[in-house]
């Protein structure tokens, strides 16, 4: 198994103006910092990096200046999620050909999709590119739910390497990595997002954590991940609970609108969420604050 | 309250070809049979017009034509959905400049959106066009629920003018439009999409019927209107009981997609959906040529 779908996946934002022009500086400056941690991988446009919000010119803007900032140091995955198959293809080229060595792939969705659809979209992107490709399950934002069967049968797709999985329903990581683990090749990746699930689903064999919070806190975020590959339970759960404060609002409130407020934190530049998506108040701002007081960052 | 938000709003799919170029003599095509035919109001580029699969410049064609071929003889009314906000006030300047009478403005989601942020992005959008906006309220589809307060709440705002709703739960028309018709203002329109309840909810005072249907079969989607709004329930549930083998369809497969198998069937051109949506299978197209037969067109 490759590195790139193994370990801790860190999630940046992408900082973007008020008209969504990307601030390529800043997205150097984020990428420099996650290399010199040492997160195996970056993943690049994800939902956290607010993919669904950017043109293809701008996405393209933010993938130079992330390879650029990289350079060479850490494996680069690049989402190329897009309502329409032709524009998902168009990005995955894109991404190749500005040196990134794997692609996610959410199943974006309008028009609730079919399983023969999103079976189709898979391939045709697969088929499209000389990059690995992470299925992106996501249900809450994509809007489309798989079954064990359909990632059975998507695993088996030239190209299709790895998944990264929402939280399984009662945390029962164990039983739906035993599951999967049956239907899938034995090189086929099978990680988790949902910072929350880190500990346990890597302690339960999880190959990944696709993680929105290391993207602007790498260290801990590593040291809980070495920990759980080490199986060293209590210490990972030592550092999950310091991180605890931190998840119970990410829950509450997304994640991805509080990595604004942990960036000002760190005096880091990445603007402000795509409107319609809008800064926490200023109660919930001082809650962060406290949960970052608690992690000691 | 104006025609436009009242009686039967037909929405024709949009032709395109592959590469999702807007066929804009087909535009005209299906604009021209739909007024000729005297539906009270065209809803361009809502979801069956497949806006979500076009970008800016491709919907702008799709207005231009279809403004032309209407010819002042209906008035049009234009899906304006995108992500952004930003990119919705550009598309409604757009359809304002190119002669639209109204527009729909669904809140279209990737990261779940709150209460305030979907406020926000109403208010943006109302505040940057002189054209009256209908609340495009499809959960399926959007992935956001409103809440009656908050529908409430957004036919207070200036410009907001009308919400096309989706089927109640348990098919209670009349309590849910009671209900409604307390928190918003007299002028307020409220109408239905989801072709199975268009007699219902026009028999129990809904003031819009959003048809996808109509789009391409508009004469017995007109008589059933008609019906229901002289209150004729006995004519209205005859007409809707001819349609009923399609409707069982559409459950199923998608009003969508069956529009492609409805326009074969009257040798109209309107192209492929734009991929990953797929065209049914054959048994599925027996099936609707069967539903066609069934309702004598």
């Amino acid at each position: 198994m490759s590195k790139l779908f193994a370990g801790l996946s860190a999630f940046p934002p992408t900082p973007v103006d008020a008209d969504g022009v990307v601030d390529t500086a800043a997205v150097g400056t984020l990428v420099d910092r996650l290399a010199a941690a040492g997160v195996d991988s970056i993943g690049l446009l994800g939902s956290t990096g607010i993919y669904a919000y950017l043109d293809r010119i701008q996405r393209r803007r933010a993938v130079a200046a992330a390879m650029e900032a990289a350079n060479g140091r850490v494996p680069m995955m690049v989402g190329v999620g897009a309502l329409r198959t032709g524009w998902a293809v168009d990005l995955a080229r894109d991404a190749e050909q500005a040196g990134a060595v794997g692609l996610l792939l959410p199943p974006m969705s309008y028009t609730v999709l079919t399983d023969r659809e999103v079976v189709a979209h898979y391939h045709a992107v697969a088929g499209s590119t000389v990059l690995p490709l992470c299925i992106y399950n996501n249900p809450g934002t994509t809007n489309f739910r798989f079954s064990d069967a359909l990632i059975g049968e998507l695993s088996a797709t030239p190209g299709v390497a790895a998944i990264k999985m929402p939280l399984p329903v009662g945390d029962d990581f164990a039983g739906e990595l035993g599951r999967l683990r049956e239907t899938t090749p034995e090189t086929f990746s099978i990680g988790y997002s949902g910072d929350w699930g880190a500990a346990p689903s890597l302690l339960a064999g999880g190959d990944a954590w696709y993680s929105v919070v290391a993207g602007l806190l790498p260290e801990p975020a590593l040291r809980l991940t070495r920990a759980a590959q080490d199986g060293d339970a209590d210490g990972a759960a030592a550092i999950d609970a310091a991180f605890a404060p931190l998840w119970s609002l990410f829950k509450v409130h997304g994640s991805l609108r509080l990595m604004y407020v942990i960036a000002d934190r760190l005096s880091l530049p990445i603007g402000d969420p795509p409107l319609p998506i809008m800064r926490v108040g200023a109660d919930v701002v001082a809650a962060v604050e406290a949960a970052l007081d608690h992690l000691q960052v």
